[in-house]
């Protein structure tokens, strides 16, 4: 099989790795995206000098041999020493910067076997040995905001002879997860969830009298979630013992990036953070307010804030942030020393009755692996060439690239069009870098702010312009009250375009966008759609851009298109409420919605093969239901089979409710709903988890042939 | 009909009062609740004083007859002249003051006629002037945060001849409205939405070319839900114009209310933000920006923090956290000094790009009438007896005040059980008040910060703890993620507790819990269920506290308790997935879920008149569903017709999910849902909106007559 991933070179093309780069060492044909055109050119790993077509020589071609550099395993001494955090507690400083090698190497390792991403872990080598060894895991409770942070920790607990099978079906999740390990306290995917459950057990400690220590580990993509505030400030409220740390890898704490001043990591500062986490200094900084608290209120106000500007001056911009929110600052400290991360830590554990402290660390996604320091390779190689998934198939074309350049050529006609898009953490979709790179101005990424997003965009409409706000199906679900009570009570035209919906693969349940079609299908006002393939979707977008009067959505999956090697047509406005029928047949109607089109398609391939020729029909409608397509399936065939990837209560519901309420299931079609399993399925390749779900082409087609009596047609068929 | 209204005195009673004390001028009776008991006393108007069968005294005591006071409109020359905003340009300050005055008048008036709080929009009068003299609605947009806060923005914009009908059926909404006025440019009631639809207005304003001011009017109950923070950092980094002003009425700012000392509103701040906000104090500071900016970076921070910490060190604590989310931060001003107010919001309208910015204005909520301030009433009384709504029946005991004391009972036999409570913005929900008085230390009042509260939770049940998470049904909706990511993917047990659920009266669409059976019900761990009278919900707490596997959430009405004046016991758990029929008869099944089955009783009781024997069953469970019941239903009926007070997608669709499958509905049963309508139902009495919605009895055995052939006799039932 072959994989891509996707990098982005300097010049603003995506190129695309064919796997055969990685995995064969021989000649592999890089895709460059030029605008809206796409480029192949050959690369030959020998010299790794290219030249792209359109004359631009990009950074890529510096790009060295990968499978030279990795092909034998680095020796970590050290952490082939360590089974458990507990060994970490008697190394010394020397050994433990040891280890942070071992680490890297070994999740240089895991990057290469697994072909996934690790950058985010790279970053925090030294962060999770410092808190293993003055923390004692898994007493003491460790929660991570940011799953792709926490391979070392994984490394660190137990886990590392699996890590080979990392976000593999049966393998090693992705995120942390309570049923992975009892070092992982609370599972996190979605960000921003650590202050909350932290501070939940930090309580719960108090008030079963126990003595363990909760560290909350938050990373600066999920400082623009709301949810961080609010626990922040409950935190600062109750004032239970808990250590929050800030991974800060961008300083993105600043509203404008390109105006925040590179926070000085100084001889100063991290002398500063030290005396800051002393015992000595909180004491007397505790005996003061005491004194203060019992002369007056003005002098207290007066005392507290001589010495919240006094570090405020000191501190890098953002700290006093925390201070208002009742979080004591300390920092920022240096994220790769492991010296001073330990100082700092271990002063911090010490402290009694400190209530919520926030220690800054500073640490850079771009830290070298031993590896890449002999070679000089990252300051000449900017993108991680893991640094995506790798595509479920060998086609080139993924439903989100097709939607980017869909939206960017219907925007080219409408200059009323906007984008926001959110529930990224981990920056831009790059489905929308074709729209950034021709309206900059029109595109508005609000990162992890789902609920801001939607709001923000009924404002935008409200203002006359036609905002389409891109959220993730699994994050959609964070601004679920915005939908409901911004939008569609309002009925104010705002198009939800729902990415990631269904399965997700490697992801798993953590991001899998299983519920939007009924949350989103029960809201009076919404108009709820779902393209069956990528035609369809350029359609969807040119029938949302159109529709004027009232919010619309429509969802599509992860992964490849069902065309490849076909170019992105301009849109045609779809009739709201109008299904079409695909294929004629008899005796069983599949209607399928959404992608499960295919599948339903893909079923009748088979049945047809049995001498069944059944009908399948593209509902493209959960709401409006084009009623006339359903009353005439109704009519014409016995059996009605509803497909989609989404849960109960949605699409299938919707159509048995109208069909019942039509007299029409009252003895004259007899009905069977394929939906999402009731439960969560497990991360696996995508094919792997529509098997577990039972979704395939294969599935419906046993369906079908149950509900004709030929069950062990049925049975063969499934085998 | 006689209505109740409840008042909390001195003393921690809670008093109802009978409407009969308002209206009809006679002896009236008092129900306090004294603890557990409830103790009626009699209360004579004429002299008001009575003395608690406790031998209690309470305040209320000195409660003057208020019919005597308000039975003559006072008149109110001012506001008779103003019939559009655009009148209040041309009046001095001391005609603004009398306007303020006339105002307060006018909605003691209103609250009379209506019976409805006006305390919110009481301490804004001022502001609201202040606002509509400086800016130009419609043009300039005026977004209000809190619906309460709004009815003084309501008389000035056109519909002060209306505001009687506050609240009630084709009547003016408690909230703001687009489809009411011109004046309300987006919907606001759950509070916190205000900056972020306010940022879109800018953002599109700025695109489209256009010069209108938007203003968003924030409540210190907003500031503490997450969507705010989000709003704040997003519009600090957009850096589009808009004003935002805070009404802080609490100084909630601070983490503990009881520490914060109060902000001095003096003549120096006063004059401080005066200076802040003007024209050449701004431009001063830009130029030094600029200047500094010029110079390098390290001089711009060192410039930007003097200034700030100037600035913060005169400012109130809360004002460099504005300032760190971006918002250019004036204040406090006082807020009930119309000169002040028009001054600085004078300053901030004149100024071109400002970015955002923060007005800062303190009010307090017990600012007086002119008639109290005659009669010196509200000094002796302390809370407003029109303060909440009047119950929808006369009968004493609602479904809350029954969940509070089960839980209350429950929580005596277990130590580990506690409350977490968000979704109110005015405060923790009274039922919770003997639980709180009882276990002061075992409740979590968290505010409007519902994600928080979820995840807050599951932290809490990780720790070993039973946490019972409490939020109306149309707030949960904004911890939906959190409740699928945090809690249900990870099989944490946290009891949902879920009030306000189906229609909720006057607070109209805005507050309806109509789709919490439809987004709960589709999560794989989610124990669904819903008590259909008061025993089986005290039946319920137990049975949640006994679920100790998983989450489990269950919903109830607004509203009374179907048998009064009983005294609540401990609950009995109920084995999960257990419904149970209720009366046996048959051809029809109703089956209903949560306080539904009660309209299916009365239902029963009409067709049984006719001779119609139906089965009543309550199902209890929407999940798991008790397969065994509704199989047996299914064996015995000719139909089967789930009702429940909730959207599409819910317990009816799980009821055809499981019969299709298992066979049922291929011709041995009809099903016939009956659903909340696919629209929002418009604010109304309890009793009317039911009838809206086609669930009271009278529809439900309408349907049943319908399905048995016999049509006209539905039609006459329905006369």
């Amino acid at each position: 099989m072959m994989n891509t991933a996707s990098a982005h070179c300097s010049l603003g093309f995506t190129a695309h790795f064919h796997e055969s780069l990685r995995s064969s060492g021989s000649n592999a044909s890089v895709i460059f995206r030029c605008g809206a055109e796409f480029v192949r050119i050959g690369l030959s790993s020998s010299s790794g000098a290219s030249v792209c077509s359109k004359g631009c020589v990009g950074q890529i071609c510096a790009l060295p041999d990968i499978d030279d550099i990795f092909s034998e395993k680095t020796p970590t001494p050290i952490l082939d020493t360590i089974e458990s955090p507990m060994h970490l507690k008697n190394l010394s400083h020397k050994e433990l910067k040891q280890l942070a090698d071992d680490i890297r190497s070994e999740l240089s390792f895991i990057r290469h076997e697994t072909q996934k991403s690790v950058k985010g872990s790279m970053s925090v080598v030294e962060l999770t040995i410092a808190i293993h060894h003055v923390f004692s895991a898994p007493m003491d409770k460790i929660l991570w905001d940011a799953g792709e942070q926490t391979y070392a920790h994984k490394i660190l607990t137990g886990r590392r002879s699996v890590m080979h099978t990392l976000r593999q079906k049966n393998g090693i999740s992705g995120y942390t997860s309570r049923s992975e390990s009892e070092f992982d306290p609370f599972g996190a995917g979605h960000g921003c969830n650590s202050i909350s459950a932290g501070l939940g057990m930090a309580i719960a400690r108090d008030i079963k009298g126990k003595r363990e220590r909760i560290v909350a580990v938050i990373s600066n993509e999920s400082i623009m979630s709301g949810q961080l505030y609010e626990a922040m400030s409950n935190a600062g409220y109750l004032d239970s013992d808990m250590v929050v740390i800030l991974n800060d890898s961008r300083q993105s704490l600043h509203s404008k990036p390109e105006d925040a001043p590179k926070t000085p990591i100084n001889a100063l500062s991290s002398a500063f953070s030290k005396l800051q986490s002393s015992r000595l200094f909180r004491k007397f900084r505790e005996t003061a307010k005491g004194l203060t608290k019992k002369i007056g209120k003005g002098m207290y106000e007066w005392a507290a804030k001589v010495d919240e500007y006094a570090r405020g001056m000191i501190g890098p911009p953002g700290s006093t942030l925390f201070e208002e929110l009742g979080l004591y600052y300390i920092g920022p400290v240096d994220g790769h020393n492991i010296e001073d991360l330990i100082c700092v830590l271990n002063q911090v554990a010490s402290l009694d009755s400190t209530g919520p402290v926030l220690v800054h660390v500073i640490t850079t996604e771009d830290k070298e692996t031993r590896e890449e320091k002999q070679i000089g390779i990252s300051k000449k190689f900017n993108q991680d060439p893991y640094d995506s998934d790798p595509q479920p198939s060998n086609r080139t074309q993924t439903y989100s690239d097709w939607f980017g350049e869909a939206l960017t050529m219907e925007a080219q006609l409408d200059k009323d069009i906007m984008v926001v898009h959110a529930g990224s953490g981990m920056g831009m979709d790059p489905s929308l870098k074709l729209f950034r790179d021709r309206f900059p101005d029109r595109l508005f990424d609000v990162g992890m702010a789902e609920q801001h997003a939607v709001t923000f965009s009924a404002g935008l409409s409200c203002g006359g312009l036609k905002p389409f706000c891109i959220i993730p199906s699994t994050f959609l679900q964070r601004a679920y009250d915005q939908v409901v009570h911004d939008v569609d009570r309002q009925k104010i035209p705002v198009r939800f375009v729902i990415p990631s919906a269904g399965l997700v693969g490697s992801d798993g349940p953590t991001n899998a966008g299983a519920f939007d079609i009924t949350f989103m299908s029960c809201l009076p006002n919404m108009i709820v759609m779902a393209p069956s393939d990528e035609v369809e979707l350029a359609n969807m977008v040119a029938t949302a851009s159109c529709i004027d009067d009232r919010p619309v959505c429509f969802r599509y999956p992860r992964g490849a298109i069902v065309k490849s090697n076909t170019s992105v047509c301009h849109g045609v406005p779809i009739e709201i409420g109008k299904g079409r029928v695909v294929i004629e047949g008899k005796d069983i109607a599949l209607l399928g919605y959404g992608s499960m089109v295919q599948n339903c398609l893909r079923a009748q391939s088979l049945l047809s093969e049995l001498g069944i020729y059944v009908t399948v029909a593209d509902a493209r409608f959960c709401k409006p239901l084009d009623i006339k397509l359903v009353r005439q399936l109704c009519e014409n065939h016995s059996f009605l089979v509803t497909v989609e990837e989404g849960s109960i209560g949605g699409f299938g519901s919707h159509v048995a409710q109208f069909i019942t309420l039509d007299g029409k299931l009252d003895g004259s079609i007899k009905w069977r709903p394929i939906v999402l399993p009731d439960n969560y399925v497990e991360q696996a390749s995508p094919m792997e988890q529509l098997a577990l779900a039972g979704l395939t082409g294969h599935h419906i087609a046993a369906t079908a042939l149950n509900l004709l009596g030929r069950t062990r047609e049925a049975l063969l068929l499934m085998c």
